[in-house]
């Protein structure tokens, strides 16, 4: 391992939690070289929804590559672009009533955001984005500038401006006028909160610690922006293409975001890509006033689009995953049941699951027990006190029962002590 | 073509030059998908320097997914990762005697560059970085800032700050007193440009108009830099990986720079992947400080380790590019000649190659009378003013001519008129 | 009025409700031109604690000039500064038990706040401030930031950065947890709300609308702040030199703030000059580092130095300050109960009051009627809601009789109507 | 001088160079406790251009307190600020044909200069603002961002942006294309320089250095900002008021600056006072989007007034400042032929003149000599290598040989030694 020690920047953060190195995987399992399979309820921070290497999508890269489709298109058309636009409408925007124009902004998720954030501050010409406790939006300077995490923030080596947080639902106790102190800060002309251009959130928080936002205040979010003229962004990179169930994790609150961010788990098969939806109306940037060399991976665009056909022409992903996800949360459930003295707290929707401990220290325990069992999970939260559940949408139910076995196990060593 | 008018936002740009769908392409070829063949001086901007889907590459891409190999893997160790950074070693700082650590930024160039700024701005406690004049870095929001082009500006939607232009070598006249101007602000304690955490710097302005600087300016601004403890940032992401001749782009002026930023061509077959490399004393961040979803893309690192493997294990790629350059720096100055009322300029270093014409409409209709003639052809620079050629450097002898051949009809259409 | 209109810039605002010419003035009354009084219940915005033209400090003013004292000292020593020095240390800081080094920023409230902010983040090396809803803290940019009004947050022309603001107390309802809420976001690694340098605090906001923080929240403000290294700035420019009864105004809550402003009524006479007096170990600038023309104007240093002596040697002032707003409270309490169904609120304290109506429109209508009936009064809060009783502390109780009495006409002509 | 020591703090600076308490001063002399004579060539930084206590502004200041004038104001109408109105418009713009709004900034020169930077922001919509290497404009957050001197900045505590340094004229060497370079900057959409607001100039800039730009730089630019757009502010607050000769100092140079800002002198006897003159078209502030409690400071218009009909009547003031200037020049000159080893340099105009020394140690050594010779210099210029002579405007032939007889006697000491 020391080449990794010897070159890799100590910012390198994963490998320190699973000291080992990775060589295969496939569908909910990843091998280290020596052979020893993980269960991955990680699953790529949930850029690997369909699985790892699933195999329909596999086939339908290697064809691409293999018939020297183009890879590199910049923002050139190309077949493959138009595949994804045309299946993109047809399986997920139509069935919808979605009418959104899609940007290519770029590689990944921040990306997405950093397009997200240009484009609605040029269309209001207002500078300030109010985003929420504990969310996360991404790296570059523009999107760091909207999470919350300290540690991130202090990366930046500037000032991040423009961009000043609110609560997030049920982020204090429940008698906090959540929307009202917003809706007061906007309505009052002396508060100090300049009008901002967009509101950026995501429904579940996950890097925040599988922090869930109701229907109903998603809906006054829109609601109290829309009278207000501002943009709602949702930032469903982690939350989107299936993880709480529906295709958007917006979809159940009923809203309609202004502008959508996706990435992660949109090309399917974990290549780069990410998409910034727009309402038609704020498409309003002249040609190439955004760019960038990797706006147009097309062995991305072949597995996304491949993605959609398999997995969005029906419901059945959607069933799947709210099942599963109810199978998750029932089984998180019987572990805070079996510790009541240790205060556990079960979390999330579909299958975007967390379980809550007193502090970091005693969740990352718990990971690391879980990963001498065989069981990938990261924590999350602003002290790392969440264990985070991403599984893959496609593992099974069996899959699920022995993570969920592991998981009690792992917490009950943490607890309790022992292997 | 309907759906890309119906969905894809107004912001497409290379599309609109050259409106054919592509499918394939092979080499130095990209097909329409009627079949029509246009040769590639365009190479993905750079980010196709050993050809489309080059059938070396491709066959250890397609090896790696085919027995399923890690996809997405952040940045967990793998053997594919393993695999690279030994390479890395072996076939690039080794024999260069360069001491650098990696780190994984994200997957595409501006992801490198705003993860050199954020830790140049915190190793130093500076808030200030200096570009140059027509530099471009990318555009999200820490890179935009350092960023020249004014369109791309504009697209931020909020002020763009912590950043300072200086002119970038033979901006202007020659009696200017380029680095002679810089240095009496730095040493002047009320010039009123604060000191910078860094300077980052292209040796070839690709963007920018194929503006090459000097070995004796690169090293005089190394040299200022280092006696006023700034850090020198190298945006090699269009530069490197051979472009010029040697790997990094800065090596014939024998400097050694502070943090070198590589994406485009590093990953070898187009797919997203970016590296900023750090000298040692600068690997300051916590782990996690700086992350991101897409660091670990095994099947770039595959195709750019072998990348390393087959073409700087030796010193061959180096003199074909430097040869072939020469030929296409000999071809453009034959246009040049021929219309010499037309004040052209043949510009650039290596394969990186323009043709300077007095306007962008003149510099455009060239591209365009080169694309009805099957080269794609971009232009560049603050008016656009550029023709720039950046074909892969694979490409054979008889290539080079044929698209000299196109490029002087074409420069005699614009210029003459008539097809 | 020819002359304002053809040369005074359109920002004059104050002249806008009193379309006369003023010229003379003593103790309460400032008299027109053609030699109407008009009792002042205005007195500068706060800067004429003692009266128009106080006769004492008059004569102390005049004998400087005539005896050609020097008039104007940069931030040389003199011995108008030493009287000054000296007296603030016998007078105030003494018996008080305070230690304070005292800053000369500059002549005005907003150079005081101006200072105390590049200072506080110079110390801890933070860039944040938080300030609180409805705060005003002055016109240029470090102070604007800090200053919640919209109108004047516009007049910018620049995104203001690097200030949050917070809930001023009884912002909300008496549900919202106020200093509970700064809290969490301040424990919570993940809130997004980066480490303050400081909040800046008027105990009772006067152009915020006559808000009187209690004791309690300024308290518990003072302890949170402690316990986060966040360093307290009381902007006592409108609410200290006796407004609301003792000297500084949060004498009463028993805080010792890190850094005081004050301006306004320090210079006695209503000459301009500031103060920001920090803790000794505050006192960490260079000779220089924080300089201007008028720091030294010694003319206001005699008479804030008098003023000092004949108003602060014993409580008399501190008394008839609490007795008379007593006085004035209940009158406006009287008014309220008059008009129950108007739903008016009687706030403030000391005599620092205000008449809160249910809208903007009707507050001047009742500043209007009372400039017709002879006395000046002006509204404030963000959306002018507010009429504000700031009289003179030296006025006599008949006075103050005289303005409750005006004030109570004017009230019932603007709802009922008629004069 | 304990209560100095005790109580002030230490960012005091004059009173370190000049170490004794002053008490009273008139006309060209201030004079210590003791009663020791100092000639002051100081002249409250330029503040003091009729001298001290002018006995003529003098006895109008004190008829004006004595009949209980009105003596703060904010923004009524008073018979005070129309008289300095009409006596503006009389005495200074109808001569000069200028046509100019005034506004009432707050009582300092960095006042003056937010306030014409926010204007100038918000008038065009631009952010940024092109200032001059070596420029001082004040200490408040947005002068402080067009301010060079690196103390100065530092001392922000955040940094200063939206704003870029340019060289002032003859800041490198001959062959620099000073405004040459501007505008390749503003025409070339690739620069990196944002269309700038407002460039900020100082004709003379006086804590740079005395560094007096030429006619020709100073209508360049000019000419330069109308064909792009740009407003020019030019800074008047040392340089205005007579002090080059003319009332403002750029009347020499044929220009007419959108906004001009004014302090120091303006209010004729050392109080403070300051004025935005802004051209018509850009009064576009609403009523109170700008404000301040110390714009109408009465007792400085009286003086103001009373100083613009005695000195400002006809074109006495102004020869006799010219011919003073180029009595202190010859002097100086002198100065420099005696000691041609020393390499001194004689700097400036009208009676803003300079003596270069090869640093600042010498240039701090000179005044020091002086001060023990009874006479007040300070030092200015990035390292305080600059002896700066700003005698008020009113002394005799007498005085200006007995000050530059010390002068002499004081670099001979310092540059030979002995006293």
């Amino acid at each position: 391992m020391s080449i990794f020690e010897q070159l890799e920047s100590e910012v390198r953060s994963y490998c320190r939690g699973w000291p080992v190195v990775f060589d295969r995987a496939s569908g909910s399992r990843i091998y280290a070289e020596d052979g020893r399979p993980y269960l991955d309820f990680f699953a790529g921070a949930g850029a690997l929804n369909y699985g790892h290497n699933n195999p329909v999508l596999k086939q339908a890269l290697i064809d691409y590559l293999a018939r020297d489709g183009v890879t590199h298109a910049l923002d050139m058309f190309t077949a493959a672009k138009r595949d994804l636009l045309v299946t993109l409408e047809e399986k997920i925007f139509a069935p919808r009533e979605l009418s959104y124009r899609v940007v290519f902004p770029g590689p990944g998720g921040t990306n997405a955001v950093e397009a997200a954030l240009k484009l609605a501050r040029k269309v209001t010409g207002r500078k300030q984005v109010v985003h929420f406790t504990n969310g996360f939006h991404g790296m570059t300077l523009g999107a760091l500038s909207a999470t919350g995490n300290s540690l991130h923030r202090r990366g930046a080596g500037v000032p991040l401006v423009h961009a000043t947080p609110m609560p997030f639902d049920r982020y204090f106790d429940d008698s906090f006028p959540y929307l009202g102190y917003f809706e007061r800060l906007l309505d009052d002309p002396g508060s100090g909160l300049d009008e901002p251009a967009a509101v950026i959130v995501e429904t579940v928080q996950g890097e925040g610690g599988i922090n869930a936002a109701s229907a109903e205040w998603l809906r006054g979010l829109q609601e109290l922006c829309r009278s207000h003229g501002i943009l709602v962004i949702v930032d469903d990179v982690q939350m989107g293409c299936g993880r709480t169930g529906p295709f958007f994790s917006f979809e159940d609150a009923g809203i309609e975001p202004d502008l959508v961010c996706l990435s992660k788990s949109i090309g399917g098969y974990g290549l780069p890509m990410a998409l910034t939806l727009i309402k038609p109306e704020l498409d309003v940037w002249e040609p190439g006033e955004h760019n960038g060399t990797f706006r147009g991976v097309s062995p991305a665009f072949v597995t996304a689009a491949e993605a959609l056909r398999v997995y969005w022409s029906d419901d059945e992903l959607e069933k799947s995953t709210r099942a599963k996800g109810e199978r998750v949360g029932i089984g998180l459930q019987n572990v805070v049941e079996r510790f009541p003295e240790a205060g556990l707290v079960a979390k999330g929707r579909g299958l975007a699951r967390g379980l809550e401990f007193s502090g970091g220290e005693l969740a990352g325990q718990v990971c690391a027990a879980a990963f001498e069992r065989g069981l990938l999970l990261e924590t999350s939260g602003p002290g790392g006190e969440v264990v985070k559940l991403l599984p893959p949408l496609t593992l099974t139910d069996a899959e699920v029962d022995e993570g969920l076995e592991i998981i009690a196990e792992s917490v009950k060593s943490a607890l309790v002590g022992g292997r």
